[in-house]
């Protein structure tokens, strides 16, 4: 999406060789605009898909799932994270490990939520190593919902996470793919929407 | 607003005598139209306080700021809660006990999304103790920007927190108020934007 590329190129600040922030539009304080024009491409992706749900987990997936859920005119649900989690009947749950923190959390979704016949499409801000979205699918597959894809705002194309979602099946839909960082600066793969942007 | 007290009414459920639960529709899956009329609604009221930035606090306070800060044409800003976060000087930070959690977290916000200069709008799901709020009032005072107003989603009107912030000269716009729950029903007080409704 050649409007989000651009925007992390003129915003996002490189750190190291691996950490890309994104804070002053995405994961802290967020664009609106931006965020409704990343909703409604993921929308014209899945549009043939019959999406009943939208689901992310909290709190940086919410803004683009949400506008997500709007442009599909379906509900939206997030994960929670939580540690030491009472488990009780009523949740599905599952353990994410977070490399970036080196902490696992529990993340849970409240089974009434998720049904046999829904058709999903999972949403998140950041795909790197593949965990968070890994966990989203093992709660849904625990009810037997089908995936219908796997939307991200920003992939991290050097790390593992979107190999591992394939290599299960899944269609991964990267609005921003990222090649490398080279002396500071993003170098960009191809995005999987790149035919949708105009010409 | 109405619309929002009706879907309380009828998706809400009362667990024991201070408990609401709106987990189908606001804090768990998120209903995206009615989070867009809720929005709608906050701006109408402060549309002529020309208002820069919305900011609330992770997880369930980011849909409602979202259409908000959509519908003014700003961003949002979302404060992050931690645990043992690591101090730094571009950040921040204040202690926010929850009553329901027994738990204290630091909630925090990076020191460049709020400037002098900002007329901001806070805007949360729920207000009861009104420690979420005050927590966030803190963090932007450290700034002196202004804060023009507080949007509630659901006021609990019988615990201390409007008073807290009425007391301290903070306009509260409550869409919601709920006054007492009769036999496991919910009694509405007057919402605080109840004259905006259609006849």
């Amino acid at each position: 999406m050649k409007l989000l590329e651009e925007r992390i190129l003129s915003d996002g600040q490189v750190l190291g060789d691996e950490i890309l922030k994104v804070d002053s539009f995405l994961t802290h304080q967020v664009d609106t605009k931006l965020m409704q024009a990343v909703g409604q491409r993921f929308a014209d992706i899945y549009r043939t898909h019959n999406i009943t749900k939208v689901v992310t987990i909290e709190a940086s997936g919410i803004a683009p799932a949400l506008y997500t859920a709007d442009a599909l005119d379906v509900p939206m649900v997030f994960a929670k994270k939580a540690k030491n989690l009472t488990l009780n009947e009523e949740l599905l749950t599952t353990d994410v490990f977070s490399f970036t923190k080196q902490t696992t959390s529990t993340v849970s979704i409240s089974r009434k939520f998720i049904s046999p016949d829904d058709r999903i499409l999972i949403v998140d801000d950041f795909l790197a190593n593949g965990q968070a979205s890994l966990g989203l699918i093992r709660l849904i597959e625990q009810v037997g919902a089908s995936i219908e894809g796997i939307g991200i705002v920003i992939e991290k194309s050097f790390q593992e996470g979107r190999q591992s979602l394939i290599d299960k099946g899944f269609q991964v839909s990267s609005l921003a793919r990222i090649d490398r960082f080279e002396a500071g600066h993003v170098v960009f793969a191809e995005a999987d929407d790149a035919s949708l942007d105009k010409k």
